[in-house]
Order: C-alpha cells, then structure tokens, then sequence
C-alpha cells in the first residue's frame, strides 16, 4: 500500500507514529510561517502541517498544493495545540517530512463540499466528482450497508442467492421491454427483465424452496421524475406459504434493516385493505405519519342549494388541525394549488373551527352554524382547525383530496421523514381496466389488466366472480408502505394451471398468446407445482427512504437524467454501419 | 407456514412429535400392509408411512401417490424399525395421521435422481426439473455459499459493493458488444457493458478507494463450448496500491474461500512470469498439480541426420513419470490424437526409459542409446519414465505439447479435481498483435490489441519501448491460475492521461476515436486520478472449481446453449412489428 494508514484513523493514542497518507487536498491554508493542508480520503479528513522551521519544510512548503490534487505524505503524528472537536481526527495533525504529487488536478467545474454550487445538469456531467462529496458518496456507503443487511437476515433464512438470466423473452403484458438484437439468430430479439418474476416462480417448481436476489431490471417507460430505466429490486420468492408467512418474513426484513442500519426500532406493522386505503386517504400507500383522513359529506351537504356540491358524485372533507389561522391569502394560493392541471379540483371550501368554537366557511350563503356543526362533529375538528373539502367526480376528487392531503401534512410539518410510519396494505384488486397507458403498447388498451401481475392469485372465495365480474376480484396480494412511498410488493401466485389459464384468458390473451409467452410456464406447473409466493422492493426507493431523501438518483452510483441518457459517457449513442449489418438490423430514420 | 418442519430437519429427539411436511414424491413402496412414501424438499428425504393397521390409513393408502406429486403430510414422528444409515433422518419416520394433494405431476422426462436418463438437451428444456436433482442444486447451493463468504470477507476489508449501469455505451475494443435500441433516442443504441471497467476506474477517480461488485457481464461471441453470453464476475478495484498490494488482497479472498467453503487449507502462491509459463508449459495458464515440464533439445537433436528436428524451429520434450510401460499400441494412439487437426502436431517422437536402465526410441534409426542418455539427462528421466517429444514451428509446437502435458497428466490420473493448485502468473505482454478474430469486429484486425485491456500499465521501465517495439512491453498485469484454470486477472491501470492517451495512439486510435468511445475517463483522469489497479474473477469458472466440475453451465440456472438460446423459454425470439416500430428499426432479413 502506498500509504500506512487513512485519513480517517489516526487519533491521539497514534502520537509519535510515523505515517504515510494518501489522498486529496481538500484545502490550505497559511498561518504565520506554517502553511496546514485538508488531505481527504473516502474515510476522513487529516489535517497536514509544514512547520516551516527547518529547510525541509520551507521547500514542501513552496510547491503549491491546489485543490483536488493527490498527494502522498509521510511525516509523524503530533498533537494540535488548537484541537478541532467536528473532526474525528481534530485531536492530532501530521508534521510533514516528505510529500509527492501522485496526481496534479485542474480546476473541478463545481466545489467539492457537502454544499456545492453546481447543478443538476453539471453534476450529472462530473458524476465522478460530484461522488467525491461525502453526502452523496455516504448514500451510496448506506446502499451497500442495506444490501449487506438484506443478504444477511435472507441468508439465516435459509434463501439462496440465485442469478436469473438478463437476456431473456419479450412479453407483451406490463410495461415496454428493452430489447437485444441477437445476431445468431437473425431477426429474433433477446428481451431484459421488468423483473425475474416467471425465473423464480419456476425456481419455485424447482423446489428451491427459498430464494432472493439484489437484481438489475429493465423497464422503457416514458420517464417520470424520478424513474430510471434500470432499477434494483430485492426480489423474494418462498414455497410452501400463506399471505401471513411472507407478511411476517419481510416484515422481518424491513424490521432488521431499521434496526442494524438506523438503530431504529419499528413496531407491528398495521394492516389496511386497499378498499380502506381508497376510501380514508384516496391512495393505495398512504403516508400514515399523521391522520388527516377523508370524511365523505354527501349526507349532510347535499340539498342546501349549493349546486357544486349538488351536482358533485362525492364530497370529501378533512381536517386540519390546527390550521384554523390560514389568512385568507393562504387559503385563496391553497385553492390555486388544487386548481392546478397536476391536482385539478375545480375549486376548494373551507370552513375555520375558529378558538372562539364558532365555525366559518366559504360557503356560509348555504350552510349556516348549524349545518356547520354537523360538518363539524363528522369531521372531529377542534377549535383551531381548519377544515377543507373538494367535490367532484369520485376518482378525481379522491385524487384531488389525497394530494391536498399530503401537501397539508407538509406544510403543518407532519411528514418528519426521521420519523417511520410502516403499513401493509392487502387485499387489492387482481384486475383493473386499462384505457390506455403510454407506457404500455397502443394494443393493450382496452383490456383488463393485472394489477400486480398475471401470475397474481385471487382470493379463493372470489374466484367465482372472475368471469362475471372481474373488477370485484380481490387478490392475495400485499404492499409494504412506509411514510407514503410503496417500497414493496407481492402476492401468493397461482400454482394450478387451469387457473393460470382462467387467467390469461380474462386478461385477453388468446390459447395461442398465451401458450407463445408463457406456455414453458404453465407446462412446469403440470409437474408438480407447489403454493408459493412472493414480494419484491424497489431497492432504490428503499435507500432513499432510509436516507431521508426524497429522490433515487443520488442514492444510484451513475444514473441517468429524464430523457434515459447518462450524460457522463454519453450514452446511447450512435453504432457503427458494420455493428448493425452483423446484427441485420437498419435504422429507419438516418442521421445525415 | 404449510408445514411445521423440512423433510431433512427431523431426528430421533423429535420421536412423539406431531409435525406436517410438505414436499415431492420421491418414491413409493409397499411392504407387507403398509406404504412407505419418501417425500424430498431441498433440505433431504423423510420416509412416511400408512401403517395400514387403521381404517384412516387404509384411506390414506388407497390414493395413488405418483412420483413427484406435491404433497401436504400430517402425523407422528415415530423410530424406525430398520434405520436407514445414509439418511441423515433415517432414524425416523412419520406414522400418517392425514394427507393432502397440493399438486398432482404429470411423469417428468426423465428422473429426478442423481444418475438421470435426461440427456444435455432434454434436461436444458425442462431446466426446473433438472434443477429439482440434489446433484444440479448443491452446485447453486455452492454458488450462493461463494457469493456470501466473498461479501463477508471484502466487506471486513472496507470494499463498498456498487452497482454500476448495465445499459452503457459501445465501444469498439474487445469483444462484440450486445446492443439496445433507444426508444426516446433514435437511432441511438446503448450497449450492454462487457465488465464494468471505466466504472470501476471513475470510481476510483471519485475517491471510493475500494470497490467491489459481483456483476452480470455480457460478450457477443462466437460460443465455444463452456462460453455464456452473459457471465458473472467477482468485479474489485482499489486505490493507492502497488501490484504486491492486490495480489496479496486476493489471494486472501482465495484462501478465505477454500478455508470457508471447503475446509480446504491453501499454501502462499507461487509466481510465475508469463515467459516462464509459455517456456516451460507452452501455456499462460499453467496445471501446475504435476511437473511434466517442458525442455528444449534443440541443441541435443539437431544435426543427427534427422529431417523432423533439422527443419523444425524448436524441438521439446516431456517427460511422463512410470509411462514406459505404454505399449506399442497406446503410443500409436496418442500419435494419432496429438494429429488431430484440434492439436495440429505432425507427429510424435518417443523414448522409452526401461525399467533396466536401457533408452529406446521410435527414432533409434537417428539417434544412439548415448544420444539418447542425453536426452534422459536434459529430461531428468529415471527408469519407467516415457519421453515424448514434438517439433515444429515455435508458437505451434508450445501449443500442441501444452495439450500432450494436460492429456498426459489426465492419463496418469495426475489431475486430481479434489487437489488444488493455485498459482499467480505476471509479467503479461502488454500488447498483442491480432490478425484478425472472428470474435472482433473486421475493422480491428490487423492491430496491436491489449491483451488485458486498454487500461493496464505497462511496467515503468517499459514505457520507452512503447512506441519502437511495443510488443516488448511488459504490462503490471497478473492472473491467478488453479488447476489450469485463468480464474482472475487484472492489473494496476494508468492513471495519468497522457500516458493514456500514448496506449489509444499505440491501439491505433485516432484521437477523435479515442476522444469519442474513452474522452470522459481521459478527462476524468485531469481532475486527481489516484493510482489504482484491480481484479476480476470468472465467477462462474470459480464455482464449477469448487464444484470440481469441468463446465460452468451447471452452476449457472439458467443457462444458454451453444447457439446463445434459452431452450426452456425458447429466447430469443421473434418480436411484434409494433415493438420494432417503436424503436425505429427494422430486421433486414424478413421471414415470411
């Protein structure tokens, strides 16, 4: 090794020890005839000193050491007179003997610092120096503290690790592929995985009994903030079980990572059903980290001639505690807010529980006191709470509620994202219809689709229903929720092969589609398929949740930007006329 | 859970026990009025009976229990009458209360036993099944076991695992690249990354001094046998450190793998420079589990009025330890086999060593018994011994004998799988001269190639003859060979971009070239590149030799066949117009 320790190490007990560092120049500065250098590595940051006393040091101390620049030093550990109490290190400083220049650096287009002035974009660009900052280097030390974690509780679990392969199969059902040209099978294609799901159900035959894998997967979406075309899952599948077997294994999971990573302790986790969900928060993962639930009002405010609530199919009200105070200026830029074509409520009543008990609304032309009582006593409000409701169509309008909700909770400071508010939501629906989804292919639309996925099962009391009337089935499947991000999801799959196909059939496919895409599945259920299931978490989201952070790109080493480029090499890019003629593809449309 | 136990968890201590088991029919039996049924899990084998002396079991035993039905058993742990000593839960059985069918089976193709009927193809189709053979899942089993005690012991060390973006860039270097068609950027493909190479080095520029990752890698090759277009890899990099530095890191990760994995104890490795190894064993990768060096007799033989060995640019010799007992017949065999086309030789040369003392030659016409004893000498035979010698053109001769060595060690039983004998092998050429490799793009031929990668180091006192005689050039390059087997190499990389930019030119890169496929690693390089080197290990290879298995495909899932396909989800395959639409392509060669 070039150096004997890190600069993260050396403390008082090492006084008198000759070392050698190696690392970055973080800063120097000069101070009366001694000149003190920064030197940072991954672990720290160790404070050199030329004392400037003897000819040695005055010829170290004339080479000018700028930022960034690597060097190799190697002098004696002493103690500092003035000790710095933020710095591990701060009780001790290395006088110099001797110091190299490993490296020279130009100057870095933005600071090194956990604050730094550079941008997104700029960032993105100088990716490997923008991990130089401890912040962002830190999310990726937490990454791999989770990922050490998970494979430690699975493994005493007796789960086995097992690759499943990348360039697998085009299927139609869920979301685009990436595809690979094969050029040894000219005019076939290799697909990536959305997921591993059909690999471990048959590891599942394979009585594999346990398995899991940290897993890349694919997706072509049309990019949202925050989505990446490559993603990690930690993806689980167990044999012989019950939804209350994977419930408690991964509960487990979540549970022993809080604790050995955050020293966080959580308690058992709640159950809602989805139908719950719906109704009290208008989301399937709501962020349970306060109350704030919906009170449907149609009983009490329709027939008082206020036409919008009239002609509303659902009046939703919440209550927010303390809130009463609003001005009207915020009340008026809160009705803005949920005008906005991304929330799109047409308009917002509110109603003051003012200190005094009395009530005042914007609508006091059609609901006097009295009225307002009984909004009142539905809603539990208290004097000082502000009380807020929207009207409209059901599904907008619980849309519209459940993001005023969470933008309430933000601003009153109840989303405390050091605080962990875990929730299983059961009991979804197996299907849902699908009008038509960007992301899926023009094809597609008009059909039902699974929720989950297509080897989902149903609950057995609902099988009945499948045929007549498929969006009242209910499905033995399950997300993990934690301060209203989904972080994990799963169900109890399908093992027989005529429901496999009852299946497919109500998702649409044809015997022949069917028997194309997934017929080597439905043949391995015929030899002895056991009862299993499964879950799987967005390892992503998982690392940014544990790291407070509200976005997965920087807890990913080298991500890429909303357009599926990775700015930093430039990719994708184009490929030689010959790469395509091995592969017999053209592009139809040319760059000239 | 539907089970209470695993099929190999139960012993005498749980006699009295009431348990339920779910698990395969491995067998059936009748024995006087009762049944015996051996129901297998991934854990073991547990015998249940029907004793058939109650009307319940009567019941029970009238259902036909056919092979490899999932079954659901309830009862009594009871002792055996007849224990059965190779079971690990052969002091028991379970005495039926009640049984459930989970799943019924169709007959598999073949048998689920250890010595299968399956051949290659049928047992690559229904993959699931063959992994259900004790034999196929103790090879996954071993792999996990590599995978977690790998992370154990890099963990300890401070290596932080990254994972690194899998949908990249093409470069034109090295092997085929697979490609992937951007949707969002037309005519723009991303590449799936032949190891993580430039990722690993910019993580080093980012300071994160010890990386880690075990990684899918992909090569669109021709496939020999035991090839896999897509790969894993034990992938590490590290900074501030000198070659001495990473081979004794990784020779510890090796030593800790056999120690872990195996029990196995493995001595310091020895080194060996690639001279010596292409020298003395006509191969880079040495089987150093036996001698059977080689030696050059060019000085001896030639001038003896013998054409063969007068026209031959190098004439060498082996000596195979109590072979001279080989009759006349197995000498005429193995100069048939050293003939064929495979090994290229011209014909084979040998000397006797009998058992009395005396020497005799197939080319005693040429060469007297006192010509011989020299050849004895130079060979270090002793009586019993046979000498086999080739002649020929240099390169060819060195590669045909290395297949004599390995044939011959494999005929005298000198390759014991069970033994193991590992071995670091350095001082690599730097570069190679390609003429021309199916496996490279046509442009590439006719170059000076890395034969490690563009990023190794040559050794200092080498960098002068990089420009005037470049294929003298010694690289800091190392590879650890097992058993005859390149597990892992690396080297210390260039981190000064001029230096870098000197290997592109020597390449044969043009700077725009360079500056287009590597411009972001070179001026990444500018920013305070530390110096840094590292490894990777052929994950796969390294398991099959745990394994002691020839072919890596057993320890691998799902793996491709020969033609790259995967023959159980038949992959890949044809895709819809509408998906080749949508990424702006299209197939040149249609079917109709």
């Amino acid at each position: 090794m070039l150096r004997t320790n890190t600069c993260g190490e050396l403390r008082i007990e090492h006084v008198g020890k000759s070392v050698t560092l190696c690392g970055w120049v973080q800063k120097t500065r000069k101070l009366g005839g001694a000149t003190f250098i920064d030197l940072r590595d991954r672990y720290g940051i160790t404070q050199l000193v030329f004392l400037g006393d003897d000819e040695n040091s005055k010829t170290l101390g004339q080479e000018g050491f700028t930022r960034e620049m690597v060097i190799k030093a190697h002098g004696t550990v002493v103690e500092r007179e003035s000790k710095n109490k933020n710095l591990p290190t701060g009780d001790i400083e290395i006088k110099l003997q001797n110091i190299e220049v490993l490296n020279k650096s130009i100057t870095p287009p933005f600071t090194i610092e956990d604050e730094t002035d550079g941008g997104d974009e700029l960032r993105m660009k100088y990716r490997y120096l923008d991990l130089r900052r401890a912040i962002v280097r830190k999310n990726l030390e937490l990454r791999h503290r989770l990922a050490i974690e998970t494979r430690n509780y699975l493994d005493k679990l007796n789960f086995l690790e097992v690759e499943t392969p990348v360039l697998i199969k085009s299927t139609p059902e869920g979301a685009r592929d990436f595809v690979v040209p094969s050029r040894m099978n000219q005019n076939q294609f290799y697909a990536l995985p959305q997921s591993p799901q059909t690999f471990k159900q048959l590891l599942m035959v394979s009585g594999f009994d346990r398995y899991y894998q940290i897993v890349k997967c694919f997706r072509d979406e049309d990019l949202r903030a925050d989505r990446q075309p490559e993603f990690t899952q930690i993806d689980c599948e167990m044999s012989f079980v019950e939804q209350e077997d994977i419930i408690q294994t991964f509960e487990g999971l979540v549970k022993h990572l809080f604790k050995t990573v955050k020293n966080v302790d959580i308690a058992a986790m709640p159950r809602m059903t989805y139908a719950d969900a719906m109704k009290y928060y208008g989301n399937d993962k709501p962020d349970t980290r306060f109350e704030m639930k919906f009170t449907e009002l149609n009983d009490l405010v329709k027939n008082k001639g206020f036409k919008v609530f009239d002609d509303a199919e659902i009046v939703i009200g919440i209550c927010a505690k303390g809130a009463a105070e609003y001005t009207r200026k915020q009340l008026d830029e809160l009705t803005e807010w949920v005008k906005r074509p991304q929330i799109g409520a047409t308009g917002l009543v509110y109603a003051r529980h003012n200190s005094d008990g009395t009530l005042k609304s914007s609508v006091d032309k059609f609901y006097n006191e009295e009225e307002l009582k009984k909004w009142s006593e539905a809603l539990n409000s208290a004097p000082g709470d502000l009380i807020l409701v929207l009207a409209g169509k059901e599904e907008k309008t619980r849309k519209a509620m459940s993001e005023l909700r969470l933008e309430m909770g933000s601003r009153l400071g109840l989303r405390d994202k050091n605080k962990y508010s875990c929730l299983w939501v059961v009991d979804f629906p197996l299907l849902e219809w699908n009008e038509g989804d960007p992301n899926l292919l023009a094809s597609l639309a008009g059909r039902w689709h699974a929720k989950h996925h297509p080897f989902t099962s149903p609950k057995p009391e609902d099988i009945a229903l499948l045929k007549k009337s498929p969006g009242e089935v209910r499905a033995n499947a399950y997300d993990m929720v934690i301060n209203g991000v989904e972080v994990g999801g799963g169900s109890i799959r399908i093992h027989d092969k005529e429901l496999q196909a009852t299946m497919f059939d109500t998702l649409g496919f044809t015997k022949e589609e069917a028997q194309k895409q997934f017929g080597f599945l439905m043949h391995a259920f015929e030899f002895g398929a056991p009862p299993h299931g499964g879950i799987a978490f967005g390892f992503d989201r998982l690392c940014s949740l544990f790291g407070g952070a509200e976005s997965i790109r920087d807890f990913i080493a080298f991500p890429k930007n909303n357009a599926g480029r990775d700015v930093m090499i430039d990719a994708p890019s184009e490929i030689s006329e010959e790469q395509l003629k091995e592969l017999s593809i053209e592009t139809i449309i040319k760059t000239t």
